[in-house]
């Protein structure tokens, strides 16, 4: 052939590229993964706005650095960076480093494909395909359709789309104004994607009608009922209810079957947003949990979450075999889905979604799942749930410690409770103080760098922590260091 | 601390979890990097679906597998991949594999987190502001704002949605059908897109009024005067123009200074859809093709496009001062953006977009130009203009070559008229079988794996081929072999 070059030039230098790469590579090693994730190092190294931009240098300029300039910038990076994979970063609904899902990032990285032919991407299309399948399976679907998306919230739009399309499919060329008011329904602990979906789509927020939930956070099917009748009753025409599993909070699952039996009394689209619990379906023992999913028509599921693939790994599935997706998403654009091209064009998945280019986003999980099995996977989410039971337990032991309700998932709610307000519940400020300890810890642990975890007000209760548990590496130790951790923190206050 | 576990488990063994690593990085080193940019080895290794399926043994199973057989999954999924980095991959707006891009591609899944707030990426918030800040001053604005998104399509959607949201901010509480019927005006020529996101946002395709392009695919002025006159008359209010700097199949560049002055006569958003043209800005010799870009409100740009920065890689960049990426797509969810931290929340980005979860796009381009420099990438640019230059002259020489158009950008298209076709213009089937040449070609040169190059029809004109010199690798041995590889595939034609 023409010409005989290896690699991409550096500076004129094939062998500089390697080298390159291999140094990064041990940096990534040595910085990223194994003190990453090493409970004796920090989960990370706290600075100020302003000092930060100084140590990294930020600024691009016209003239390149050097080699040496360029790994110590990765140093950097990785220095000042949060650890997602530390044993101690409880603050997300992800957490955990998996070694295969990380190959299998890489590997993606270095083959920079896109996914939207076979063309070009003969391997991925064939993959998704087959890891979207399996993901149906444990749903309860022995055919469907799916598409990884760029996050849950994406998915959620996706579903809230295909349902006023398949409604009305006049609102692709004619828009809203064609149609009736629409109305859509979700509980009052839904992830706010709903609400943004809702915006961003043209329905405005107004759209979306709040059901009450339980105590537990689940949502009330009676409720639902009677906002189905109030919407109507105000002209409006439901169209949609969007259940979760697993809530962000609370952790609560909406109980599937009998908001199934709603929407198939009034023929409504019922999509489950289970970005975060849907991985639950996985586990023998807990898949109870999601009871009733197999009767929806869409399911949002977040492997990237509980699964720890990586972000982002985000599944919309459908049981809908009428090619719904790319009908409703379809725009035909010649210069990329020829129709004379000398494979089955059904295979180019482009059309299937509302981006051109799309990342590849299976190969992480799918070689995570070769590597660990489904059983291997199983047993993560049981470890989950077992480690989230000891938290509790240990928590009711404690003195200063206040569970907000018994979880029934991985997030347990939590406040401490310091020991100048212990006894104090009859104080009429208590709250107010109580919630004021959260932020204080937070901010302690944050400059510490020994923990991070997250808090948040919800409903008329103040600010508790929302502990996660998700990291695959997780002990009993880390939870007694959670534990022992904020003790320390908030013996003064 | 509590426990000294410095990596996570696999098989309860943390030196197989390095060892791992190390052996898939050495693979990626060898077939991806090595051989996937040698121009001795193929471009792609194809197989008809059904004997990829078996070769690569996709179901997920129970059982998990040893380290040897995931590492032979690694090498297969390689190997079957398409190299989009080879100097043949001539296929998509998108193609070369920068290193130090790569690095920090690679650094970004080792650290696996999330864009929202500055809690869990203080690093990567301040590089996307500065980033961005970057690429607003070559648009040739001192301020602003901006955000990266998934993808150029997401890109002009939020364009569409924040110019809705700036004339009628009722939209997003109240919906479409508060609004009075709103029109968009493209031109033909514009990226499919465009289109996608009227229907996804519930405007519906009819919203979108196109706009005639002259034969080099420029957008009209005057048509776009004629167009927005007949939506008013319609009863349509008009509120957005989205120009192309860089269309997908011609490579053109809308009038911009003409278009914004339309715009500021009518009141109307600008939008600049740069996905593929933005980093001509980078270069001195160029830029005057976006000329009147700094009239823009919004403006899309790819750098994983023409500066190789890796998918995905997509910047939508803002005039506005007013917080209107928030005030448009913000929720204010108390779980993630308590307004209790002990920072300047401001940090938080979360809010400025429709995601939830949001990947951090910004490393590897900030990387990239660390060790580039303004000066490197902007040579890179002229030296793909003044390739694709060569590419023109050679296909003028050469018999069997036939220019679609001269070429302003690096997009050259053209017809390869076989041996039995030239010199027969004037049969009336001509264009019918000129056009059945480069699938027939397309399908040899694949299943040869000797490069990959796009074709597709155009209004009136037949399939052609279209030639994209992005690879900043690429020599004129290269494109020699592109017109030489033609000749020899299509010799019996």
């Amino acid at each position: 052939m023409a010409d005989s070059k290896l690699l991409p030039s550096l500076d004129g230098d094939p062998v500089a590229v390697e080298t390159l790469l291999q140094d990064v590579f041990g940096i990534v090693v040595d910085e990223a993964i194994r003190k990453g994730t090493s409970a004796s190092e920090k989960v990370c190294e706290w600075k100020e706005p302003e000092e930060l931009k100084q140590l990294l240098d930020l600024e691009l300029q016209s003239q390149g650095e050097s080699q040496e300039q360029i790994l110590e910038r990765c140093r950097a990076v990785i220095r000042y960076s949060v650890k997602t994979g530390h044993p101690r970063f409880f603050n997300q609904l992800f957490s955990g480093l998996d070694p295969h899902a990380l190959a299998g990032r890489i590997i993606t990285e270095s083959l920079n494909t896109s996914q939207y032919t076979y063309e070009i991407a003969p391997v991925f299309v064939l993959m998704e395909e087959e890891v979207l399948k399996k993901l149906r399976a444990l749903v309860g679907w022995s055919s469907g359709d799916g598409i990884f998306c760029p996050g849950g919230s994406i998915s959620n739009m996706y579903a809230i789309n295909l349902a006023r399309y398949q409604r009305y499919p006049d609102c692709k060329q004619r828009g809203l104004r064609a149609l009736p008011p629409l109305a859509l329904f979700t509980s009052e602990e839904c992830h706010y994607s709903i609400n943004k979906g809702a915006a961003f789509l043209g329905l405005g927020t107004d759209s979306v009608r709040v059901v009450k939930a339980d105590e537990r956070g689940k949502m009330i099917p009676e409720d639902l009922e009677r906002q189905i009748s109030l919407a109507e009753a105000e002209g409006a025409v439901p169209f949609l209810v969007s259940a979760t599993s697993g809530t962000t909070v609370l952790g609560a699952f909406d109980p599937l079957d009998a908001i199934a039996d709603v929407c198939q009394h009034h023929g409504l689209w019922l999509h489950v947003d289970a970005a975060w619990g849907g991985s639950v379906l996985l586990s023998q023992t807990h898949r109870h949990l999601l009871d009733g999913i197999q009767r929806a028509d869409s399911v949002a599921w977040n492997p990237h979450k509980l699964l720890a693939a990586g972000l982002q790994c985000s599944a919309l599935l459908l049981q809908d075999t009428s090619n719904l997706l790319k009908r409703c998403h379809g725009s035909q654009a010649s210069y990329l889905f020829q129709q004379d091209k000398f494979y089955d064009v059904a295979l180019d998945t482009g059309d299937k979604v509302v981006q051109c280019g799309r990342r590849v986003d299976c190969l992480k999980l799918w070689l995570m799942w070769k590597a660990q099995g489904g059983q291997g996977l199983e047993h993560r989410i049981d470890q989950a749930f077992a480690l989230a039971r000891y938290l509790v337990e240990e928590i009711k032991k404690r003195e200063g410690f206040e569970l907000v309700m018994e979880p029934e998932f991985v997030n347990v709610c939590f406040w401490f409770v310091p020991p100048s307000l212990r006894g104090k519940q009859a104080s009429p400020d208590y709250s107010e103080r109580l919630s004021q300890v959260a932020p204080v810890l937070k901010e302690r642990m944050v400059k510490e760098g020994s923990m991070m975890i997250g808090y948040q007000p919800h409903g008329s209760r103040g600010n508790f922590f929302r502990m996660v548990v998700a990291n695959p590496t997780l002990t009993c130790a880390d939870i007694d260091f959670l534990l022992n951790e904020l003790e320390r923190l908030g013996q003064d206050l």
